[in-house]
This record gives C-alpha cells, structure tokens and sequence, in this order.
C-alpha cells in the first residue's frame, strides 16, 4: 500500500500554524486509531514539524520527546503507519489520526501500545462478581 | 444506564500507583472512545486522583489543566461519561477508556471534539484531486 499526500505544503502549513502546541516539548497529543477496526494503536505528540511531514507525506512523523527529535515511524522498524484521516479537536491541542498500521504500532512488537493483558479492566468484573 | 465501578478501591489506587504521570501538571493522556462506534470523542488528562475515582465510581473524572483541579465529566453539563473498560499503555503514560457517553462529549456541544468539519482532511482529497 503506497502513502499519499494528505494536503499540499502550503495547506499543512496552515494547518499546522493552527494548531495550539501546550503539551510537553511543545506538542499536541496524536492519537493513531487503526482505520479499519477503530483500535487506539498508540498515543504519540507531534510538534509543528512533524504535522507538517505527516501531511505532506502521508507516512505518520512524530517528535519524541524522550529523544527530543523528529522521527518517521518505521525509519528503524519498517512498521511504517499510512495515515488516511487527520482530524484535530475543539481546541487544536490533540489530533487523531486514522492509519494502515504496518506490522506493529509498539516498540514491544505488539500490535497496539494498549493489548497487554495487564492494562484492561472491564466493568463487568466487578458486575459478575456481585452478580 | 448505571455506572458500575471497574475496581475496588485498594485495586484503584494500585493501579494509579502505577502509572507515570509525566504529562503537563503531572498527569497521563486519556483517550475516551465511545464503546459502542469506537469514535474518539475527546481527549482528557487524568491526575492520580482522577484515575482513582473514575474506576472506584465508573464515572469518567479528569484533571483539568487549565483549572487546576478535578473535575466529574458532566457534573454541571449532565453529560457524565459511563467508563466501561479501561487500559493503559505499555509505558504508562496514557490510558484509553471506553465509555457510555451521555449527550455530548465536547463543550461545544458536538457528541465529538473531533468532529468539526474544519478539522477533517482524508488522503482521498488529493488523490480524487490527481486521480
């Protein structure tokens, strides 16, 4: 599956000056659901630069704020992530976008960042319980 | 619909123990999907206090970054947030909740803060553009 531009440089500049960058390192929150089943894949923050890379290419980019640098997803993995939707919120601090995850989205080789069988917690547990 | 709590409370505060709350103001990212379409309905932060209430009541409760304080999703607008599952990310920093919501998540009044026509741009615009 091939990557497409999603605006031209000049629209994902405009966009990206319009967004509001408050979270740490000078971000917006970048929630990256799969666009087929909905899935929450991972959460990343992008700064100005990497929406712009994102956009124009099609290929997600992130900045890490751990390695206080860009990064395309998959420049090492191969896992790259083919975005199909970008949308932002109400107040331009978080986006979402909608990909064709290749491979895994987490850097633990599962397929979503969210799976471990440790990190869900249902109702219903609980509902049984007393049921 | 009634909430239903997703943990007992010594369950609740070892579960926010274990999270890393390196976002702005000390909390993680929440991302709130509806349980039933799996849309993204908002984006939220969660302080330790707020994780341990959203699952000892069942109700969504958040940090709010720009008032300094917790707040219960729906405590003025009515639009509380039913939580029925809850996960949290391989590094701790984000949690995912699937919720029930009643009314509208945003504060607009939209069901969605990413549902702004504005905010919406899909790899298929260029392609129909060059297609």
């Amino acid at each position: 599956m091939e990557a497409r531009p999603l605006a031209t440089p000049e629209e994902a500049w405009r966009i990206a000056s319009s967004l509001r960058y408050r979270h740490i390192e000078g971000t917006v929150v970048a929630v990256v659901q799969d666009v087929e089943t909905k899935e929450v894949l991972m959460v990343g923050h992008m700064d100005p630069i990497a929406v712009v890379l994102t956009l124009t290419t099609g290929l997600a980019h992130y900045y890490s704020t751990t390695r206080k640098r860009i990064w395309l997803k998959g420049e090492t993995s191969g896992h790259y992530q083919i975005v199909k939707e970008f949308r932002s919120d109400c107040d331009g601090d978080a986006v979402v976008i909608k990909v064709v995850q290749i491979g895994a989205a987490c850097h633990t080789g599962s397929r979503s960042c969210f799976e471990s069988k440790y990190s869900l917690i249902k109702a219903l547990k609980l509902s049984l319980r007393h049921g």
